[in-house]
């Protein structure tokens, strides 16, 4: 969309002030805040009724949704999730009981990751219900995770697995904010995000703005039950593997390491980790290209992560 | 609205951290971060099309009005803007110019009030534009301005004038900041808020929790040109003194300070600042009741800083 990108342009030319260490672009705000040892994260984002979520879906788990999504973003800086004020635009058709049980699911999310509600608004918003949810964080000063800083040669990682998030993960995933400030401490990554567009599209953040490529190994890519599920079904054109690709929502973390501690971050995360899969799934190149190795050959994806067969 | 008061309450019930030195409730919320002389302060508020601005509206002020407000209430605590993240409901009509116009506005006001914009999202939100900024702040350690404070005997004043805000002031009025940045370190007010539902109502909030009342004098309170043109040109049903009590949108602010600093503090205002009137509109009183004092004699207002006149 035309607008979408117009706003990115507009923001990213703003003056910032010398104390903005990261500005917009990346998954979070970093500034200096009176404090030698530590930076804040600072992020907003929304939820909509029929763009983000249904107005049939379960309130309490969009409650639970509105607030888990920029905490991924914090959880991307391998970040300290403190506070959060919220903003809710009120449609028409909002019950008493629904607003309780949306409140009732931030309220969730906010206990199981410690982040303090401080503050909110409410509007009304004619026409459906919007959540504005914006957050507050810390990070050791100098060891927020970037989405620039992979290197040529790096293995590429994703957590859990990916794609047919509709079937429900979109609505209660859990922000990997343990698991990302365990790697910051053990493996410290180059780059990270979480992938909300898709591996595909995502993976595009990690290798810019340095011109970087990138080769994946089909097979390695983590299917999720329900990508295979909704393929069986019917209920989707996609493969499952385009799924994995494309769906987004998926909340993951995606993230280069250097090659020669890949087969360490295995075992250790295994050890810590034993219920979330952990995957690496390429590398990355110095030619600027996103290459998918199957079966068949190689082909390209272009950028929302959709394969081109022009190559096989 | 019944979901309002709701939301209120269900706000106002949840556990906060030790961190958080002031939650839901006040202008702003007050955390402790990392820091032995600062305090944080951490705000969102929106605006919405059809509620807070009309279509027709100058893009470009809808912006300023939409980063002015959750400022106000930075200034409410007499604390200083750092930061802000700015969310973007993108109704069905926008088109690239009206975008433009609006962020520069944003940014205009931004670059008045020395507050960097971090970060934003961009979602649809069909029906109407919606702008949600959250902001963070500083204030030094224990010198946030809160609304409860005040003291029976306390006098009461309000900065600028009042009513009539739909002439235009709702859409370029100036947070201040710098007032009661001043006011805290040469005056520091028992209490203070902004006024945005209007002096009948926002007053209110300086008398709870501890049940107190105020009298006014009518012939003080300080009506806005835009209020009698409105009156006399027969646009709005309210007299001028009732525009000036419950218009609203006014951001002006609201405070209470030691009666025996009352005259020191009218001249070093006029020095300080010598285009925004100051004016002692009335004192706090140990009974709970809001009273008008005129020239027919004492009228009770109600909650919405309407008149009653069972008394006069």
């Amino acid at each position: 969309m035309k607008e979408f990108e117009l706003i990115h342009q507009l923001t990213s030319e703003w003056p910032q002030d010398k104390n903005v260490a990261v500005g917009p672009g990346d998954d979070c705000a970093v500034l200096d805040w009176e404090s030698h040892d530590i930076q804040m994260l600072f992020k907003t984002d929304a939820v909509v009724e029929g763009i983000h979520f249904d107005a049939t879906d379960d309130p309490q788990r969009v409650g639970w949704k509105a607030l888990a999504r920029p905490l991924s973003d914090i959880a991307a800086m391998a970040g300290t999730p403190h506070a959060a004020v919220v903003t809710v635009g009120l449609g028409d058709t909002e019950i008493s009981r629904q607003i309780q049980a949306v409140y009732r699911g931030i309220h969730h999310a906010a206990r199981q990751f410690q982040t303090s509600i401080v503050g909110g608004e409410t509007t009304a918003n004619p026409g459906r219900l919007l959540l504005s949810l914006a957050v507050v964080g810390s990070v050791p000063r100098g060891r927020a995770v970037l989405r620039r800083g992979s290197r040529p040669g790096d293995a590429l990682f994703v957590s859990g697995e990916l794609g047919g998030s509709l079937d429900g993960h979109h609505l209660d995933f859990h922000p990997r904010l343990l698991q990302a400030q365990w790697l910051a401490a053990h493996f410290p990554p180059h780059a990270m995000i979480d992938i909300s567009d898709g591996l595909g599209g995502d993976l595009r953040h990690l290798l810019a703005p340095d011109n970087l490529g990138a080769v994946i190994r089909e097979a390695s890519i983590p299917i999720s039950r329900a990508a295979r599920r909704r393929s069986r079904e019917g209920r989707t054109s996609k493969s499952p593997l385009h799924a994995a690709l494309t769906d987004g929502e998926d909340y993951e973390l995606l993230f280069t390491i250097p090659p020669d501690h890949a087969v360490a971050i295995l075992d250790a995360w295994k050890g810590r980790f034993p219920e979330i899969p952990l995957t690496c799934i390429g590398k990355i190149e110095a030619k600027p290209e996103l290459r998918l190795q199957g079966k068949s050959g190689p082909h390209r994806l272009d950028s929302h992560g959709y394969e081109h067969f022009s190559e096989s």
